[in-house]
């Protein structure tokens, strides 16, 4: 009898224990900021969203993740013309990604993109992934 | 034991009321529309959006708020071409938000904007927001 | 009290159950690629996203839905220039869907539109819906 209280009594301190956790998952913002577009007032706003996301939240509440492909990969290269903001906003702790997929099909090898940028094999698929880990989706 | 078994018993209660209160959340719809443009193609669109979803849905069970930044803002200006449909969606109750990071980068004033405008300090942190909030995401 | 003990096992085994079963859902991937511009290359870029993601994560791992609204739907008429490739996607069990609404406002029949694609009352409301299933959110 004792032997099954106990079980019991460990069972709900187990559930109670993964919805606190979770609660506590809950506590900070994540957003992914996709570019797609060749538009470099395009990759300003998305740089300008980061900012003011950070600013507004405090730097250590918010995980944010820059993710170029398609069109939107040119904002990466090595000669972009937002190459200062992107060493900045990667100083101030934004994720730069670029889709291996885009680089693939316009033969561009980790060389000719800007060192502030990460690599992922399907940029599509890393929105997809942090969607589901809780980030929310802006396009700016 | 009596007292054991009565912790218990309460503490599944709780659980298994907080796992029904979680499910009665999910009754209703919540979405927010970004306007992100400069395009009053974009403007109409979003203003068809929202009316569509509460045609469709049920006004009572859909929530709804268009935030505009960015180049976008020009859709809340108090010349705004679409100024007689912001005030319509307003009344259907469409919640409509004008980014104050994207007003003092235009030296926008709150008299400078429609009257159906609410204003937030960011527009891109209401988003990330909303959708931690469990709206959905649109961006037409 | 063998029965308040029998009540209480069964309860944390449905608990539990639950618990596990919400986990399971979650191992697959889901997403609905939004197109909503008249424009073929953001037609072929939502084509190539879907391709990717079933490459990258397995087809029978990712649910995907292209949803094609407002100027976007030009993209499923009958002559649409990525047709081939519409009903490849659907081969590869890619949901395509066509926005009733719109089609409405540009008197299009069922039989103006490509094969391969499904009518909803209103895409933006598949798409909200989507969401709330927990699908991620794409825009090309």
């Amino acid at each position: 009898m004792k032997t099954v209280i106990a079980i019991i009594v460990m069972s709900l301190a187990l559930i109670v224990g993964s919805q606190v956790s979770f609660a506590g998952e809950t506590a900070g913002y994540k957003a992914v900021i996709q570019v797609s577009d060749n538009d470099p007032a395009k990759w300003n706003l998305a740089l300008n969203n980061a900012r003011n996301a950070q600013q507004e939240l405090g730097k250590e509440n918010v995980q944010l993740e820059i993710i170029a492909y398609g069109p939107g990969i040119n904002m990466l290269k090595l000669e972009s013309e937002v190459g200062g903001r992107l060493a900045e906003a990667k100083d101030n702790g934004v994720v730069i990604v670029a889709c291996g997929n885009t680089m693939k099909g316009q033969k561009l090898a980790p060389g000719d993109m800007h060192p502030a940028a990460k690599i992922v094999p399907a940029g599509v698929v890393e929105i997809i992934k942090r969607q589901k880990e809780g980030y929310a989706y802006i396009r700016p």
